[in-house]
């Protein structure tokens, strides 16, 4: 039996995450079968349960991977620039699962106790990012100074998540989303000296 | 065979949404049997499908109802008020369902084209009622005058899904909500004079 790198591991791992994806988005969770599964990836039952426990797993893999690149993109660039990436790439086949899986997170968390458990760091992780971000932003003196960082943390994400839904149920996403997300970034910042 | 009133053929109608609405929430569109649905309601299957062909046609009545009821909620107060109604009710089991159909909805329109195309006509109401609200909003003076109408109705749809989503996934809701409808409704707001 020949050795497998870790290198040939993680990108095994990777192959399957996205196809997973795929498959998570466009049949739901209940059904993307493990046949399906098989077809997305284009590997065996067997090669995707070597790297995952169960579909559970798989699912809580796929929805964690998503979380932690978000996390690393507001901590660089901020929610509202995670908001017109996500508006410049929307109905790209990456972005449409991208959203699915939202979705089925927004759905399992409502239907499914331990799953809600599980995914409250990841939910956490996000927020925190948010509100350092902001707290660096207004040390810089770019924000309104009369409003709380979590309340403007909060705002955010609130119009992150109707981002989410629109983009997830329209085709194609409203002409004036992108002044809509002009007037969300302007709303957190210091208003312009008159 | 007694005579039933048009008020009575009512009556049961709205019994059997009420019931539908709370069974499509808890266990989804497809989770919501035939046979839960009779528990629920509290009716046979044949007294339900007397008022609604088919599952297919019970849930759109449910989501019809709950658009309808918006729209007239948004006209009369608008779509901020219709928000902070929610996060007061929230918690609430009448809220719960209803977000949960809400849920059911953006699931729907992804995965089944011909519901989206039923869909569409309701979803441009609400948008409706919302551009005409701040219509007169901005002829009476109170709102800001730098933003065309549909960017800022499709801001406040866009915070209105977030706060759904927001709600619908997270128990209870956060305590910065609050302030945070607040700083939407100044967003839209003309400023007050220095």
């Amino acid at each position: 039996m020949p050795r497998v790198s870790q290198d040939q591991l993680d990108a095994r791992r990777r192959e399957i995450l996205t196809g997973a994806r795929a498959c998570f988005a466009r049949h739901g969770y209940e059904g993307a079968t493990v046949r399906r599964l098989e077809q997305e990836t284009g590997l065996s039952r067997g090669a995707i349960f070597h790297h995952f426990r169960d579909k559970e797993s798989l699912f809580l893999a796929v929805a964690e991977d998503d979380a932690a690149a978000m996390v690393a993109t507001v901590a660089r660039n901020g929610l509202v620039q995670v908001m017109r990436e996500l508006l410049a790439r929307a109905g790209t086949t990456d972005t449409v699962g991208w959203l699915g899986t939202q979705l089925e997170v927004a759905r399992r968390l409502r239907t499914d106790p331990a799953f809600a458990k599980r995914w409250a760091a990841r939910s956490e992780a996000i927020a925190e990012a948010t509100r350092d971000r902001l707290t660096r932003q207004r040390e810089a003196g770019v924000l309104r100074d009369d409003v709380p960082i979590p309340v403007l943390a909060q705002f955010l994400q609130l119009t992150y998540d109707g981002l989410v839904l629109h983009l997830a149920m329209d085709h194609p996403p409203s002409p004036e989303l992108t002044q809509v997300l002009d007037l969300i970034e302007a709303a957190v910042r210091r208003p312009p000296a008159p």
